[in-house]
């Protein structure tokens, strides 16, 4: 059983699409900015993910490559994170039968667009093989479409960046093969029969191999047809076969940390730290135009630069401004003294407009300020219900809703701290991302 | 310069201290009873624990070690993690000359009563060697007192458990060595001069060599007393050196996967999930000893243990209930129409008094029930400003204070949603411990 979907070549982010929400170790500036020509190749690449592990060491029920993580399956950020390189044609992710249907579902979900799933095989290699055939063939009928080189990747290690993609792809075009490699983290020992030391590798001269490795397309496709049962069943390494089977000795090439391995359930917690670190460095403000919302803004830009957080105030979200709906995942919309939610419900309505197919979260922030005069008639109570309600509502199309309330004070020293605790209470919200505390009005 | 703390044996938790706080990998029931008749030995057994180094791969400024974790640096985790075995007797932690003061300072915030600082050497083996030889003096003018065996550890690996520490020790003692090995998580290659592949070694015949290490004392000073300028210079293994000069071949036991090193940043979070995950596995449930509080502990026992979180209701935290003030990590104190905060002033006053030495944040949420009669004239305002004051004077203690508000209603699918809403809001405050919160009186 094969499940194709539309092969999309050299594509950037379509217009109902969030440009890259993905890139997340990429830095900081235009990190969203995927279409780069820095990294560009003129032959055809393609991908396969063995994704059929069973996730035996997290100690989960659920296979790690299937845990959710802010909502998401793990599997879908490691394809995005491929699917958002250009350069790249085709994934094939490579699923145990009874994943099948689960996989499918995640790529309509998500919609991701240059993935074909094939079912696996009873071990690795065989799941990688089927994976390599697949992309020899063409279900259309039509002749074979091979890629030149093909990059294979895990499942669970979701933040491959581009870079090292087209350091990968480049090697193995020229040498037939290549593969990441990292320095040991431990020393690795050889131990006796009767479970004692032997002897220590010296560190230096030995390299941990790790994902992803490139392969010439003919070379692991040969390497597979000439390679034994036993490779089959007990290998591990497919730059082993390349170099056993084809005489190909790969370029090994040092990647970066960030392509470590989700292996315990420990891991899980770091990578969804990862991408709510990535998803909470800015954070977009704004005013409305009016000059007490502004000074507002600068007070509460400099509280949330010493929190390490960035802020854009902007008047509204229209004409140019439109573009944050797209390149940000955060939003504090101001109100003076306005207990209307009206301008916050047009800002989730824009949002769900420009974002049809959201990929985490996004959250926004109904900041009241309330000044002196009106703060003493307590009248808070309708507000707070409104708020509720359409948190509720939003939080069905993956829009956190949260709001904060504060008083302007003449005491400048109070109005400090009530700024100051408004960029904690912030960056606490827009950290965490959590969908139990939307609809609350928080007091700063 | 030597920093000395009073030496204290078969030390179990005092009075005036939190009985285990920090067991937070040994399961759940009893998870807090630390003295452990299950492993002694009847050998002197103490620890040395180097942390000199300098964290460059997690991209910090502060060494890894001394990164706060819940408001704790990570080395008095794994300082507690050998003061809570009875049989441990002095653990001496080398450190960088820079860090001496940093050092002392945790020692006495945290109150650790078994440790001696020692100042580290320009290599691990200098600094471990260090640690070795100060355990062979004393600083008193009597006569050596030399333990029969030596655990050596990583500062970075906060989760070694008891069990497992007895396996070494005795191991060590029986042997004269003994080391934690895991198995290979990636492949380990030979590369040739050039960076390309020259051979992979057989992951079956290789493992991991982590910490703990253990050594019978004669042993391991023999090892530094004969090894050369090279091995401290270039070394990095123990068991190596105990093998080359003393001709001791160790013994190798397979360790838990909870061993694991905190290398990167990402690290950083992983252990903060497992300590969250560990302290918010349950809560108290203090209902005051009322007929319609019992009711609402029972529904929400259910809700929440529909979030995989335990719920003990009780009346109150005197008598024999006050084991829970020494056991419990987060309190929920439950108020029927009563705006007045008295009962959870007087549990956080009980709180301060049982815990002088809190090691990590206490949670209590106060609980907020309102029936119906009462929810309209909506005076909420004194509760929440008492509450906010109330949370700001508590959380210099390191106790976490929230609110949570809700309406009794006769309308049992309402009152079902506003339970399940409750458990998820308590579910997030106890699991997050978000100090940006405190204060705040939630809507449920």
């Amino acid at each position: 059983m094969e499940v194709r979907h539309p092969k999309v070549q050299n594509k950037c982010a379509g217009p109902g699409r969030p440009a890259n929400p993905g890139g997340f170790l990429d830095g900081h500036a235009d990190k969203r900015d995927t279409c780069s020509a820095a990294h560009s190749v003129d032959f055809p690449v393609s991908v396969v993910l063995p994704a059929g592990g069973t996730g035996e060491r997290t100690g989960l029920q659920t296979p790690k490559q299937f845990c959710s993580v802010l909502g998401r399956p793990l599997i879908s950020y490691t394809i995005q994170a491929f699917e958002r390189v250009s350069w790249i044609q085709r994934i094939v992710v490579v699923v145990a039968k009874e994943s099948m249907d689960l996989m499918v579902d995640i790529i309509r979900r998500f919609q991701h667009e240059k993935v074909q799933v094939v079912s696996g095989g009873s071990t690795r290699h065989r799941s990688i093989c089927n994976g390599v055939m697949a992309l020899g063939e063409d279900g259309e009928g039509m002749a074979p479409d091979r890629p030149g080189v093909v990059i294979i990747h895990d499942a669970v290690r979701p933040f491959v960046e581009e870079e090292f993609l087209h350091k990968i792809a480049t090697a193995a075009r020229e040498h037939g093969a290549a593969g990441a490699i990292r320095p040991l983290v431990s020393t690795v020992i050889a131990t006796t029969s009767e479970g004692f030391l032997d002897h220590s590798l010296e560190r230096a001269k030995y390299r941990a191999s790790e994902m992803p490795q490139g392969f010439s397309y003919d070379v692991i496709r040969q390497a597979y047809e000439r390679c034994t049962e036993t490779d089959f069943e007990f290998g591990t390494e497919c730059l082993h076969l390349a170099l056993q089977y084809c005489g190909t000795n790969a370029k090994l090439i040092e990647g970066p940390p960030t392509l470590w391995k989700v292996t315990y359930r420990k891991d899980l917690a770091a990578v969804e730290s990862v991408i709510k670190e990535s998803l909470s460095e800015s954070a977009c403000m704004i005013t409305g135009g009016r000059a007490s919302a502004a000074a507002l803004a600068e007070a509460f830009q400099k509280a949330a630069g010493a929190l390490h957080m960035g802020l854009d105030p902007i008047p509204d979200v229209t004409a140019e401004n439109s573009r944050y709906l797209l390149k940000e995942a955060n939003f504090i919309q101001v109100s003076i003294n306005d207990q209307c939610l009206s301008e916050v419900e047009a800002l989730i309505q824009a949002l769900e407009e420009a974002n049809p197919a959201l990929l985490h979260p996004l959250v926004v922030i109904w900041m009241l300020v309330i000044t002196e005069d009106e703060a003493s008639d307590g009248s808070t109570a309708a507000p707070a219900s409104a708020l509720m309600d359409m948190a509720s509502t939003a939080k069905l199309h993956q829009i956190l809703l949260y709001g904060i309330q504060f008083h302007q004070s003449e005491d400048s020293e109070r109005w400090d701290r009530s700024v100051t605790r408004a960029a904690q209470i912030t960056r606490v919200l827009i950290r965490e991302r959590s969908p139990a505390l939307v609809g609350q009005l928080l007091q700063a």
